[in-house]
C-alpha cells in the first residue's frame, strides 16, 4: 500500500478548489477521477509508478501552492497574463524530464493549468470532448509534472514531467513515432522511429549492434561489437579514457581535448551499460534524486 | 568563406519549386531571403555557425529530395495525410538534436512543412502575417533541421535540429524561460529559469557551485565546492569510480549497482568539464558526428 493515499488527495485538492471556487466543479471531478482510476488499480496488480504517482502529488509546487494564500493570487495573475487563442487555449507541451523527450503536445485552458500545477498530472483540455482531460486517467499512465513554464508570447506552455509508463495510445514511447520521410509508409510504424537527441540516438545504435551479435546478423564488425565481446578490452578502454579524461586537466591539455576525451569516456560507458542491459535513462533517474541533495550530504548518507 | 554557398541554394531550391509549383513563390521566397541575409552577414564579421547553416541546406534528406522524383508523390501523399486545423495548420515543435531543450514552437502549413524539409530550416507559418517565416531570416540563428516527426495523430510535428544561435528573440537560448510560479515576477525572468532536463540541470547545478568559488559566496561548502578546489581529488574520483564501473561488470554485481556507479562517473566528469569550462552540448556534438560512422572506421580515422 501506499502510505499517501487517500488523505493526501483531500488535503491538497478541496483547500485549492476553495481557492479557485470558480473552477471547483472541474477540477475535483479531476481529482476524482485520478483517485478513482488509483483505487481501481489498487484492487489488483499495482502498475509500475502508481505510489510515486500519488506521492507526486504532495510535490513542493504543491504544497506551496495549498499552503501559501499570497501564491494564489501569483498564479491567478500569472495566468491573466497567458494569451489565450480564440478559444480559451494555449499549446501545452508535456517534456520527459530524464530523457528529454516530447512525450505528447495537447492545448490547455486556465482550469488544465491549475489542475496540473495543483495534482501534478499533466491536464490538458480535450477539444473534441470540452472537457478537461488528465493523461493517464484512463490508462493510469500519468505524466507528473515536476515544473511548468511559459514562453516569451506567453502562448505556449511545457510541462516538465515524469511519465508512469509509455504516453501514447498506441503503447509508444512518446506520441512522435512517425518520421516524416517514413510518413506515408505503413509498414515503418512498426518499426517506430523517435526524434531521438544525440545520447539516445547513439543508445539506440550501441543497442542495435547487441541485437545483431544475439541473433548472428552481424555483416560487418564494428569497434562496438569487438567491445561487447571482448570485456577485458571494454573495462580496459573505459579505465584508460578516464584516465585520458584525468590527464587533460592534470597537463592543462585544453578544452578540445578535454569535450573530445568526456566524448570516449560516455561512449565507452555507454556501451558498458548496453552488456549490462541498464538503460541510461535509469542513471538519469539516480543522477535527479542524488542531486537535489549537496554532494557532501549525499556522500555521508552513503557511508 | 563558404564553399557551398551560392550554387547550392539555386541547386536544392528551383528543382523543389518546380516540383511543387503551387508553391512556388513562396518557398522561392523564403530561399531569396536565406541567402540575402547569410550575404549581408558575409559582408560583415561572419556568426558563428552561419557556414555550417549553408551546408546543412545539402543534407541528406534535402539531397534524396530533390534527385528522388518519386519521393516527391511521397511526401504529397505524407502531407495529405496531416489533419490541419481549420487554418490549415499544424502545431511545429523545434527541438535541439544534442540537448533535447524545446527551442520554440509555432505553427506550419504544408508549405512551411515542404520549405523545412528542402531547405533543412525549420520554417514556419507566420499567423499574425499571414507568410511563412523561417527562424533565422533575420536574426541568421537559424534552426538546422535534421528530421521531421509527425505524431499518432497527425496534427503536430517535431522538427529536430541544430540551432545557429540563441533561438528566442530575446536572446535567451530557448523561448520557455519564464517557470510559472515565477511568472508573474518580471525580476525573475533576468535569472531566467529554463526546463532543463537532468543532466543540464545538473550541469547547472555544478555550474552554480563554481560560480560561488568565484565570487567567494560559499556559505555552506559541497562535494562540487571540494572537488572543484582540488584537482588531485577531482582526478582520483574520476579514476575510482571508473573502475568501480569496470567491476560491476567483472564481478558481475548486476544493474543497480551499474546505473549507480555509472551515475558517479558522470556527476565526477561532469564537475571536471565545469572546472575546464566545457559545456556538456560541445560533449554530445562531438559524439553526434562520431557515432555516424562505424566504431572501427571512426577508431582507424583517428589514429
Amino acid at each position: 500500500m501506499c502510505a499517501a493515499h487517500g488523505n493526501t488527495l483531500e488535503f491538497i485538492t478541496y483547500p485549492l478548489c476553495m481557492l479557485y471556487s470558480d473552477a471547483f466543479v472541474e477540477i475535483k471531478d479531476i481529482y476524482l477521477q485520478i483517485q478513482k482510476s488509483v483505487d481501481s488499480k489498487n484492487e489488483g496488480i499495482r502498475p509500475k509508478g502508481s505510489c510515486r504517482s500519488i506521492s507526486a502529488i504532495s510535490s513542493p509546487i504543491t504544497t506551496t501552492i495549498t499552503n501559501d494564500a499570497a501564491l494564489k493570487t501569483k498564479v491567478d495573475e500569472m495566468l491573466s497574463t497567458i494569451k489565450w487563442d480564440k478559444s480559451g487555449l494555449v499549446v501545452a507541451i508535456a517534456q520527459h524530464i530524464d530523457t528529454g523527450a516530447v512525450l505528447m503536445q495537447g492545448f490547455a485552458n486556465s482550469d488544465a493549468i491549475l489542475a496540473t500545477i495543483a495534482s501534478g498530472k499533466a491536464t490538458f483540455f480535450s477539444r473534441s470532448r470540452s472537457s478537461l482531460w488528465t493523461k493517464g486517467e484512463t490508462s493510469s499512465n500519468f505524466i507528473n509534472v515536476k515544473d511548468v513554464f511559459l514562453d516569451c508570447d506567453r502562448d505556449s506552455i511545457i510541462y516538465l514531467g515524469l511519465p508512469d509508463g509509455p504516453t501514447c495510445h498506441t503503447g509508444a514511447t512518446t506520441c512522435y513515432f512517425t518520421r516524416a520521410p517514413n510518413a506515408i509508409d505503413d509498414t515503418q510504424d512498426t518499426t517506430a522511429s523517435f526524434p531521438l537527441t544525440t545520447l539516445f540516438a547513439l543508445e539506440e545504435t550501441i543497442h542495435n549492434r547487441k541485437s545483431q551479435l544475439m541473433d548472428g546478423s552481424v555483416s560487418k564488425p564494428s569497434w562496438t561489437h569487438k567491445l561487447m565481446k571482448d570485456h577485458e578490452l571494454l573495462c580496459s578502454k573505459i579505465r584508460e579514457e578516464a584516465d585520458e579524461l584525468c590527464r587533460t586537466l592534470e597537463s592543462n591539455e585544453g578544452k578540445d581535448r578535454t569535450a573530445s576525451e568526456m566524448a570516449d569516456v560516455l561512449y565507452h560507458s555507454m556501451v558498458l551499460l548496453a552488456v549490462q542491459d541498464v538503460k541510461l535513462e535509469d542513471v538519469l533517474e539516480i543522477l535527479r534524486k542524488r542531486f537535489t541533495q549537496s554532494g557532501i550530504e549525499e556522500k555521508s548518507s552513503r557511508k
